[in-house]
């Protein structure tokens, strides 16, 4: 259990409680091109590479041989070290943290170790907190799949045969996985103005669908050799945290380019994760049964238990270029088909070879209403219908200059949120081309 | 120009004349755990690391400030120097071990940098060359992407509309990549036995339609900034070479799957490169012009000259457990509709940032005769007909000890053969769960 208080004050609303103490990679505006790891506290950040520099792990023997690993510019050497030492670590910082700490000279008395290592977060900067393998994503929103697969085949067929047996999932592209706040630019690229002419004759355009698609990704801490699957009894231990993510999706390119061989330029310009890895054990009391499956799943992915995704209160902000605050979706985490440990099981029963730092994306989750929906392209009703703003205006799409805010957060209890902060992106116009 | 003739003796068949020069990662049997570059030529390797301290380089003087980047366990550092360096060390190269080399004191008549640094290559063994960020599998073979849509279409509708508009691919997974010479394991996975079920319900089982996939790999040398083009005048300056590629495929496991989101575990269980780099400059003297595209294709994507794919001559060889060696296929690299540029102008269109040590496969490369099949699936239509081995065996897919053996070479002139070696891999049988 998390200690309910801290001597460090931490307003009741702050995503990062005593309870949650998740991991991120900073800077600071002293030393803007060292990138090292932290936890975020209320509205701190404790830099773990000055903590420990300051003796901060004295008091925990069984990580001394291993403070290194917070001196790297990313946190795969230290996620790399498994769940139990993350357990132990976390754990640790929540004492010292802690009204009734007993260590008080390590940090809480310590002015100069606070001064060095404490640091209020606006005067740091957020960095991507792993260096990501490999980056996949899965499509385990049942709802979302059954809303879109509604729009092109009917309700009757709108989950293909597959998708109950199988946690669907792609290759995405690693390299434009991106930090909070970076600008995401909207493609170029081909797109059919007229899918009933013959023949069929694309155009080059800017994205004229562009989308969001409200994700949940999983950073593994571990992974598997080529040729030996992660038994799902075990696929628990591969886990790090997990983040907010929207996968960007420009909708004209995707339906012109994919078949057969599924998305590629519509998904690769730009996937927006946040910033802090929120642990594994952070999530423990907040899990919850996923959606039901009333279809006999294979043995490989059966668990012990149903309650293995979790409660994740999960709002989308739309801003427009003149500041105006729409939420345009309320949902929650639990509106998923298949638990992250299912999808590890499934990804590598072949054998294919999981390593830490791969990026595991749930798919888009949406909720059965109207306004729990995890992509425009369902509010919208594939272009059918406005999506009303605040301000007078309408969406279909993303406008340039619109910023899309997500959050999640956990728990009823003011004071103790285990909350993800923010995972936020602003479309940029797109490139001209001379 | 490459000079005809070494003073070090090469085979008149050799894939790695003197007009080769390609690079690849070592190790040595006195120092097996210390990676590092090399190149072969004939029958030995020039370690790059021990020829540079042995002030191998000491007559090129641009070259005396990047020395490092071979001490390095990957070749990314040294690619990421750019064209204009990988053409002045290959050339430097050559002369010195041209027969009239001006430096015969550098390692002709220096007795101890050849003992040092020139080893017989059957001491050494290969490692992956690059670290590879993402990789991207295209599906730019014309023919087999025609082959394979006239299976399930008919030749009318074999190929989709948007093939020859869009240089398809999707993301495959970099974790899977790995060296000629590696044992493939069997994947096992969900595979639906009867297709006509009603409900469809799949059974858990090795792959029992166990492929291959004859391809061209390409490493790019550098890439672009997120949301920034390359354009395709300037896309050849990101390429560092070429290698062989098997993309080995499980075709019962890719047809329950691959709907709506493209192929998964039926690719990510294991793909063999072949371990020598053949740079770009290296295969310029083999330019071919790539198939006839009737279609208008748009800007971004149209190329100053047609001859930008390459006259390479590709075989495979399927040896049984029994030794019994067959070669099922010859082909030929022209047999692709797009070019490797044409493919990075258009990964980048949208924005992805594309980087040195990305992998892009070209898709399988096949030709439209019966002996010039770039998969298992095209020879024997679709699990219709036997392939003819040696040995009075007959093969649909692959057995469990099978090897396949893919070479590729350029030139008709022995003694100036460009080629790649062997990309080869065997079938181990798959895990048996417990």
């Amino acid at each position: 259990m998390a200690p309910s208080r801290s001597w460090l004050s931490i307003s009741a609303d702050s995503h990062f409680s005593l309870g949650n103490i998740p991991f991120g990679i900073i800077t600071s505006r002293d030393s803007q091109n060292e990138k090292r790891p932290a936890v975020a506290i209320g509205d701190y950040v404790l830099d773990l590479r000055a903590f420990a520099a300051g003796n901060g792990f004295s008091a925990l023997s069984s990580f001394k041989d291993h403070l290194s690993v917070l001196s790297q510019p990313t946190l795969n050497a230290f996620a790399a070290l498994g769940r139990p030492v993350h357990r132990e670590v976390r754990e640790y910082l929540q004492e010292i943290f802690s009204d009734a700490t007993s260590h008080p000279d390590i940090l809480k008395d310590n002015a100069g170790l606070k001064k060095s290592a404490l640091l209020p977060k606006h005067e740091t900067k957020t960095h991507l907190p792993m260096q990501i393998g490999d980056y996949t994503d899965f499509y385990a929103g049942l709802n979302h799949a059954f809303n879109v697969g509604t729009m092109f085949r009917g309700p009757a067929n709108a989950l293909q045969p597959n998708y109950k047996h199988v946690p669907i999932g792609y290759h995405g592209r690693a390299s434009s996985v991106v930090i909070s706040g970076t600008p995401i630019r909207r493609p170029n690229g081909q797109i059919l103005l007229d899918p009933t002419a013959d023949p069929k004759v694309p155009t080059f355009s800017p994205c004229r669908r562009l989308d969001i698609e409200l994700e949940l990704g999983c950073f593994m801490c571990n992974g598997n050799e080529m040729g030996e699957p992660i038994p799902i009894k075990k696929a628990a231990d591969s886990i790090f945290g997990f983040v907010l993510m929207n996968d960007w999706s420009a909708r004209d390119i995707q339906m012109w380019e994919y078949v057969p061989l599924g998305p590629f330029n519509s998904k690769n310009f730009g996937t927006t994760i946040s910033a802090w890895v929120v642990l594994a054990d952070a999530l423990e009391p907040f899990r919850a049964p996923k959606l039901a499956n009333e279809t006999a799943i294979l043995d490989y992915l059966k668990e012990d238990r149903e309650d293995t995704v979790y409660d994740i209160n999960l709002e989308v902000d739309l801003t427009t270029a003149e500041g105006n605050t729409t939420t345009i979706s309320k949902t929650n985490g639990k509106n998923l088909l298949w638990s992250f440990t299912q999808m590890i099981a499934h990804h590598s029963i072949g054998g294919c070879p999981l390593a830490t730092g791969d990026l595991l994306g749930s798919g888009t989750i949406s909720g059965t209403g109207e306004g729990d929906l995890g992509s425009m392209l369902e509010m919208n009703q594939a272009g059918k219908k406005d999506i009303m703003l605040a301000g007078m205006e309408v969406r279909k799409f993303l406008k340039d200059g619109d910023t899309i805010t997500i959050r999640g957060i956990c728990g009823g209890e003011p004071g103790a949120y285990v909350g993800f902060g923010e995972c936020t992106g602003t479309i940029k116009s797109a490139v001209v081309l001379t």
